[in-house]
């Protein structure tokens, strides 16, 4: 590795360590410089983060800011290939080299701290290791130091941090200049193109950590802090999450970076058969429309009858779950103000909570569960281990919880009683989640989490984790006020929202207007791209998410739908460019059907598929779902094509994307009598 | 197609003509707007030239300008694969959408002006035709009216027009509203990542056409002038060049759009046996690094011995050409101020030119001759007959021609015998260009010019045309005041200098520092960097353009310089950043063997190169060259690997650049012994 950029001396604890990546393509290095302990982050010897602060200031301790000697410097390899219960790609190497760099207070009261570095061929991860000693029993951070001191003011994809409405926000294309305090994953674009995903892995007893920016090119970590302004309170858990950099030449090799999950603890449940992949679909969407109302009244969604209907309708399609919302008490008061009237135990009259989960079952099909806290978070813990334990009797594997109220607002009381507004980033919910995460797995019930913490790989450690929200979803198409979400924002998701972890998008509409009920807005997409939502966005439960009796109106998209799975043996990323167009190829799991996906921004796009993914020895049928000739999101959305072909892994196809447009490909191996009738 | 954008009314003559490409990708729009002729150009439906005028400004006759009224339309398809003589693709397909414009002026003296539209599904070409008619018989045009209107400020790659020093700039790379008036290829990149090359085709007989930034996002087409302050002189020729627009969703798909061949004549050359792409040596590094002079005097380089020496070289090594600079009178005068010095026939008493080229054939060898005319080209032109002639008599095939000198400064005399200075890059230059293609023609002689005007696409009706300079070459690392080209120049030059086509950019240079000559310079690349640039910089004629004595040190290097074609059946382009990384993949003509070349600029790199190019039912040996773990263009440029593996179309290889690195890999079916020994 080439000794660059930080100058050493002889004194052997101002010494620099270096560290490089299994292929040498990542290397920091690590030195003490007036007592602060400094890293460095280079790529193939060009620096990608310059020298840069580490340490803490506390509140009931003296701050963990130095002077600091390096008094040990442990290194070890580490490489193994392990599976995922579920996932984008089935199995995963881990493989990096890890430095320990042991720092030592040179004054009173000669504390310890650690700080590890991982490097990997795809990034570096670093975390923090509070040893348990005099000096640093519990305490409570006042600050974090890490600084990120970046080459430059580069290209930036990010949501602001602070905001009422959680991170449902656009994410906003701007220089770094002109960012304030964002939310991780941070996609970045040097203007030499190289692609960076900052963010953390393992967020666990810790608060969210947003990237302030403090200076040129330097962000900070500004941990989202408790009410009474300390940031985090170290008792039980003595490290802190993995700050992370995922760096890349291409914006898809982003997208097949694995470096958060293998930054986070193995599995930790013994049995894991219980979780599934799956569709779903429910009583959900025709709300959003104002089809029907949470609400008790004559247009209320949750009935009996109407569940049965939607369990019909997933019996008859091979979907899995049937997801209810507002069948429980609660949604006739004024909810959102007051979310303390839920109970999630009982049902409405109009609804008969037994009965339709018994249908469901007898239908093979499952009820999926809906906990909708309002944020009202201390009232549902109250009840959730009964809600969850009735669940759990009732058949249900999959429950969907909801967070909604204003990020900055979740009651809590202190020892005294005191009442407290905490964030929904901080430490508290932090911790809340991770206890339902927990109780749920003990109920043997996957969890669907809406307005929760970001993601940051925990469903590596807990696989019931399946997927969640925590991004604008595709409800701003209903009543959003820009009319529907704007055509790049699908093209977005991939290279953001999408690195932290699954996202349940809702994607299969087919009614992409819907004037009888929401004429102002839109779906602003063609058909063809709506299919190909199930690919570019992960998620291992993805709803099946239009109104029944549309599908009735579209069953050659429909077929799609019913055809593709929710987890893979393997994941490519063919073209990308970020928030204008991306081609995903992922192979199923346990069979031998490849499935393509190609959406694009508002611009139409001709794209190069080359399919060297299949298997060499395999001829495969095409069954393509493309933009008609005339296809345009603005006036002819529905213009779609559907077409079988023969094709090897010697085919080398163009897509030919309309505007706000998409493709999707299934690649089925092909019969005999395939052959005969298409050749 | 989509009706958008321009309306229409009732009036025949003001209809809207729509054409689209056979794909129906790329679309063109004409319609009269108040008497103007205005095109619009949009992609899948959107946008990309906004309605903008036609028209010219003339002296000696009315202009132009309207009022116009369509008066007829003419649509038709082509589709036809022709074969180059040589080049970067063997099979080209010319596929297009013709539409024919007849404009008829609406007031005396109601003059027909044509504009024919191509429409292709990788850009744009379109023309004006002056019919002869009363009041449009000779004439001259003071202004080109011709706009286009692009839809934003689009990131930009071009190089300033109206300076001294000709195209010898690097390209700069600016958001266009930062631009003034610029050569082409202006290669931009939308922010939506659309990739655009606006350029000309079949430059003959007009002057270049370059582009004035004339208000927001607007460029006018500004034709460069003769000195008396018209434009154009309009007499035989009755067509302008075709004015192009590429359109690309990837800057590979600009490297590999044929448009500007496409839309130039077919071969005029009845028979072209004896032109051969090739490799050649000879005396020129050498003086550029002031080893020894171009001046008589006791360092001259151009001796009979040391041309012997050089010819030794090229027969051991079966190179085909040695260039020779310096051999004939009139280098030992103030050449650059007063080029009528130089004789074109006659040799210096210390160069025998007969004897030179005799024992060139003698070792199956040529003697490539050297025409540097100073830019005094009516000296030239007085003796250019002879000179060809005597190297036809020669056995020369090629000839190298020059025309250093101030770019505004080419003397030219009117009828009047009035001496005049004219631009390098206008009429008088553009039309003496051609008259020496067709002379060298005459005399089966083959020209790579130097200091030309840029390249339309000549080569394809005058295969002769192979190769040319105009750009910043190869001699800057010798003596340019940046201590050597920066290592970002050979990455942008794919997306900009060579849209235009080959370009001799003398590449192979394997004594990366030459302290002994050129302490202040080096090159600023690896050395499988350098290797690459044989792929990555397309030349039917390449040099091998170190001195013999280095390649005596580097024979591992030196054997891929000596592999290597310069002709090819196919070009890909596996991964592509403007002004960032290329990589390439070429297939050798009449052959089996596929090469690979990769570079980056100043930062390393890790690319995929998924190998599905290659033949599906055959093994190769791919022979690697790649950078070293350690290697850096700043203090390790010589740490190269060499590697053999058994490799085959369903390989993905993943390269490793270091900073301004590079790779290049030949792939050559595996005989059984090779699979023995590498399996």
């Amino acid at each position: 590795m080439p000794a660059t950029a930080l100058a050493s001396d002889d004194s052997p604890e101002d010494e620099r360590h270096s560290t490089a990546s299994p292929e040498s393509i990542n290397q920091v290095h690590v030195e003490v410089q007036d007592g602060v302990p400094m890293y460095q982050i280079t790529r193939l010897g060009e620096p990608v983060v310059e020298p840069s602060p580490l340490g803490f200031l506390l509140e009931d301790a003296p701050d963990l800011d130095g002077p600091f000697a390096i008094t040990e410097v442990e290194t070890s390899t580490f490489d193994e290939t392990w599976e995922q219960v579920w996932g984008e790609k089935q199995f995963i190497r881990n493989h990096y080299n890890e430095m320990r760099i042991h720092l030592t207070e040179q004054e009173d009261p000669e504390r310890d701290l650690v700080v590890t570095f991982r490097v990997y061929d795809d990034g570096v991860g670093f975390r923090y290791e509070f040893p348990e000693q005099e000096g640093l029993e519990e305490f409570r951070i006042a600050d974090e130091l890490t600084e990120f001191r970046l080459t430059g003011d580069h290209a930036s994809w990010y949501i602001d941090a602070y905001q009422w409405n959680r991170f449902e926000y656009y994410f906003e294309n701007t220089p770094l200049s002109e960012a304030d305090t964002v939310h991780t994953p941070l996609t970045m674009r040097t203007e030499d193109d190289l692609y960076i995903s900052m963010h953390e892995a393992a967020l666990v007893d810790f608060s969210t950590m947003t990237l302030e920016r403090t200076g040129e090119n330097t962000l900070k970590s500004n941990l989202m802090p408790w009410s009474e302004g300390d940031r985090v309170r170290v008792t039980d858990t003595r490290v802190s999450p993995w700050r992370t950099f995922q760096l890349a030449d291409t914006p898809g090799d982003l997208i097949t970076s694995y470096l958060i999950l293998n930054l986070n603890e193995p599995n930790k449940l013994e049995d894991t058969s219980w979780i599934k992949p799956a569709k779903y679909n429910g009583i959900w969407w025709e709300m959003h429309l104002d089809k029907s109302t949470w609400n008790r009244g004559e247009r209320l969604g949750a009935t009996t009858e109407n569940a049965k209907r939607y369990i019909d309708f997933a019996a008859e399609h091979g979907l899995d779950h049937v997801l209810v919302e507002g069948w429980n008490e609660g949604w006739d008061e004024a909810w959102y103000e007051s979310g303390v009237v839920f109970s999630f135990t009982e049902s409405i009259p109009e609804f008969d909570l037994e009965e339709v989960a018994q249908y469901a079952l007898d239908n093979d099909v499952r009820l999926m569960g809906h906990h909708e806290t309002s944020a009202s978070v201390l009232h549902y813990e109250d009840q959730m281990h009964d809600a969850f334990a009735l669940y759990e009797d009732l058949g249900v594997r999959a429950v969907k919880t909801g967070y909604v109220g204003h990020g900055t607002e979740i009651v809590r009381y202190d020892e005294d009683g005191n009442e407290h507004n905490e964030w929904h980033h901080g430490q508290f919910m932090v911790n809340h989640h991770l206890d339902v995460i927990e109780l749920a797995a003990e109920h043997q019930i996957a969890l669907n989490v809406h307005e929760g913490v970001k993601s940051t790989g925990l469903r590596r450690t807990y696989p019931n984790m399946m997927t969640s929200e925590v991004a604008k979803g595709r409800e701003y198409d209903a009543w959003g006020d820009a009319g529907g979400n704007p055509p790049d924002h699908t093209a977005t998701l991939p290279f953001t929202r999408n690195l932290a972890g699954p996202f349940d998008f809702t994607p299969g509409m087919v009614d992409l207007h819907f004037d009888e009920y929401r004429p102002d807005n839109r779906i602003k997409s063609t058909l063809a791209k709506e299919l190909a939502l199930y690919i570019t966005i992960f998620s291992p439960l993805h709803m099946v998410a239009d109104l029944p009796e549309n599908y009735e109106e579209q069953p050659e998209a429909f077929q799609f739908i019913k055809d593709v799975p929710t987890d893979w043996y393997d994941t490519k990323v063919l073209n990308a460019s970020i928030g204008n167009y991306i081609t995903m190829v992922r192979k199923e799991r346990g069979g031998d059907d490849w499935y393509l996906g190609s959406i694009t921004d508002e611009n139409g796009r001709v794209l190069s598929a080359p399919l060297h993914f299949l298997d060499a020895d395999t001829r495969y049928v095409a069954e393509i779902y493309r933009d008609g000739t005339d296809a345009h999101w603005d006036h002819t959305p529905y213009d779609m094509v559907t077409e079988e072909r023969l094709v090897d892994h010697t085919t080398e196809l163009t897509l030919r994307l309309a505007a706000s447009g998409g493709q999707v490909i299934r690649f089925r191996p092909a019969t005999d009598e395939d052959i005969e009738r298409l050749e």
